[in-house]
């Protein structure tokens, strides 16, 4: 058995007795050949290790490099030095592996956010990813233990589906025909049928409608799982490959739905406010150092905690799609002509005029209802005024839309004829349909684009930074 | 607002004391024009729903079908009838969904698990499977909760990737190249510089390699997440999209490894004994319904909640590949040439090697260790035998193989050869060998097969019947 450690943070946790203790980790800065400070990443905080003259010989305290990984066994004792409660007077110091300091890219130094991206598979190891993925990690628990306090089953929806229903851009398409030599079909065009599944198959840009069959007999369901999208979008908020929480839940209308996305938002700030204060408070400092470069005028108005405090503290506005449209006509932006994008109502509200009323005028997370059922998709329940389904969007300070949602189209009768009209295959879709057909029930859900919301909890302004592995257009290391 | 309901699960673990409740859910069963046995999906009981005479018209009566939706709202009192603690005397029924009894597929008689494949956008409705269901997210929150309290980080590792550097059997290919006129490079093969990622590209068999590039810096990790093989394999144990759960330590050796996972598979066991009860219950009882009708010798051993019980009461079996082909040798099958398959040192183990060991010989969950290095992957850590690798496997009993995991080749050099050795490309990998290069760490790690784990746990046979909806050659359906 090897693993007889103590983690670093367990030890910051308790106190120094002069327990005599075993740690291992890696070489952050070895200070005048005597203070290691030691991380393991459990903690963003590193431990001082005192390493007393003559413990070890000169060709041992050359191989103490940045990144070096040691074992070190001591004993934990108040330090008298500054910066720290604790450190391990070092008895036994073990070299488990070497970092040539010539070669090793990461230098204690700052290095850029697009240099660590080249080098994502060593980028945990430092101050800032490290916070960044123990959050990501704080809130994905956070998420279960959300929805299993309120009994809601987690789905594991289809990745690879067959079905193309929800539009929602291109898709990536899956298959194990040779590609070299694909099999032609009688008419010319290729033979899916010699294909793995049968059939030409994609991979999933959403398990709503997997969720929806769930819902309605399970009654509260949510899924966690990765999503796609084939769009050749180079933006700093779009990935190929991303994770998406959707919640459904039979017997919800969209207040309801509403209600519970506010909820869940608010539950995940505050669990990680409780449990990664030192990782948000490292990102609200180095958020505060990267901002004062810039000019006044783009600095945020809030730091990171403040922020989310805010978040915690308000609730979210909640206006009609019409509403908004009104509020854009009436700004001073509009009339100044600062919008690139037409304003009327029917429009699909573009991101500067999100911005503009989540930053500007209500200056709080927004939830817009009541879209125009032609800019919507085809399962949204339909108003009653013959134009409106019920939608719902949450926008988010700095991020924009971070929720979507809506209630669902729980009448047959409806759903059919809307489907039709939108040219969606009802044939193929009679599993869906099975749902309205027997023991129908108004029901409702959303989406969470995960990375969105990791983005607004560590004010990262990349998503490429907030993902282990990125995947974007040309774009598939590691 | 209209979810101002209480779930079943909740009324029934409290006291009837004539309150006033709202319930909404489905019909099972209407008896006598009286009595409705009403699920929400919350449990697998029922509520029983007392309808007096003259409540409803005849017309209403008649849509209280097996299948419909109900909105009640009554009393909570308690039941003077059998086998019910509690009902609700209702005083308003609202229909929220009819189901034409002609037409619903779900009749209230037993239906077959085939039957109920081809439906499985309904089967949610019935007992078995909304307790497999309810099952299968316990697991999934239980695992959450095990990493998270030990202190893991939870680590979503890419599914469209460019490395198959695992080797792990037939992957399937991801591209948004037009099939139909593939783009051909100068040599005349298929241009993959104009594919999405500009290179080619496919669905992951593992998240390891990533895992361990995590670990070694974060310390603990693990992903769950959904694994693809594109095998033509149409057996019970196979799937061509499951989930997997692989956990990768720092500072672990393959003693630490088994230990851990050990105490993994036994806590998520208890975790659902203890949260499920009402769902194993009920399996436990379907299973030895079903296993009537066969012959003595093929029942199971041990009922479903026994298995489960032994295997916290015992720990596993921990035996070398050596040692476990010494029993074979020795065993009464092999002498009496039973076995299909040639047993001699050297051999990957079969099915029914697997078998007898774990349901034969040792009567409960094995662990191998220390398997020839040839019929393993790359990165396992070389004994200094020079035959055999730091590997271990765990099987259970009726399902094989449920974890494979090893100590991984943390010594650079050793790596490298064995690389070599193996035909693994070195220089698409100096990511994965980077993390040998600086600090180097003994680390170790395992995955687990979640859908093997739900079947072992359900004591369901067909992994079919443990995954939502099941991706398989020729078979994507909804």
């Amino acid at each position: 058995m090897f693993n007889k450690r103590t983690k670093i943070k367990e030890l910051l946790a308790g106190e120094p007795t002069g327990q005599q203790v075993t740690v291992m980790g890696w070489v952050r800065t070895f200070r005048n050949n005597q203070f290691i400070a030691l991380n393991d990443g459990s903690t963003l905080n590193n431990l001082q290790i005192v390493v007393e003259l003559g413990l070890l010989d000169e060709a041992t305290l050359k191989r103490i490099t940045t990144g070096a990984a040691l074992k070190i066994t001591g004993e934990l004792i108040p330090s008298l030095g500054k910066g720290q409660k604790m450190e391990i007077k070092a008895a036994v110091i073990e070299v488990l592996g070497d970092s040539d300091s010539e070669q090793y890219p990461l230098q204690p130094k700052k290095h850029s956010l697009e240099f660590l991206r080249e080098i994502a598979h060593l980028r945990f190891r430092t101050n800032t990813f490290s916070a960044i993925f123990r959050i990501r990690h704080a809130l994905a628990f956070a998420i279960h233990r959300f929805f299993n306090e309120k009994g809601f089953v987690y789905l594991h929806t289809p990745i690879i589906t067959s079905s193309d229903a929800e539009g929602a851009g291109e898709m990536f398409q899956v298959t194990t025909l040779p590609l070299a030599q694909l099999p032609k079909s009688a008419e010319g065009g290729i033979d899916f049928s010699q294909d793995f599944f049968g059939k030409s198959t994609n991979l999933t840009v959403s398990g709503q409608l997997e969720g929806e069959l769930a819902a309605t007999a399970l009654g509260d369901i949510y899924t966690f799982g990765p999503t796609f999208r084939a769009e050749n979008s180079n933006t700093t908020r779009h990935l190929a490959e991303f994770w998406m929480i959707e919640p459904e839940m039979a017997f919800y209308d969209l207040q309801d739905n509403m209600d519970l996305a506010e909820e869940f938002i608010q539950y995940l700030i505050r669990y990680v406010m409780e449990h990664n204060a030192a990782d948000l408070s490292f990102l609200d400092t180095r958020q505060k150092e990267e901002e004062k470069a810039l000019p006044q005028a783009q600095r945020s108005e809030l730091g990171l905690l403040d922020k989310l405090q805010f978040v915690l503290d308000n609730r979210f506005e909640r206006i009609t799609y019409s509403e908004a449209i009104e509020v854009l006509l009436q700004s001073p932006a509009y009339k100044k002509k600062k919008f690139k994008y037409e304003v009327k109502w029917g429009i699909d509200l573009q991101s500067e005029h999100e911005r503009y009323l989540v930053e500007k005028h209500y200056k709080k997370p927004v939830i817009v209802t009541d879209y125009p059922k032609d800019i919507k998709a085809f399962y949204m329940r339909q108003n009653d005024d013959g134009k409106t389904v019920a939608a719902m969007d949450i926008l988010a300070p700095g991020i924009g839309e971070i929720v979507g949602g809506s209630q669902r189209e729980e009448r047959l009768d409806k759903l059919e004829t809307r489907m039709q009209e939108m040219h969606v295959p009802l044939k193929e879709m009679q599993w869906y349909l099975d749902t309205r057909r027997f023991g129908t029930v108004p029901h409702a859900g959303f989406g969470l684009g995960f990375e969105r919301m990791v983005l607004f909890v560590t004010g990262m302004s990349n998503i490429r930074d907030v993902i282990p592995f990125a995947r974007t257009p040309k774009n598939c290391e590691f």
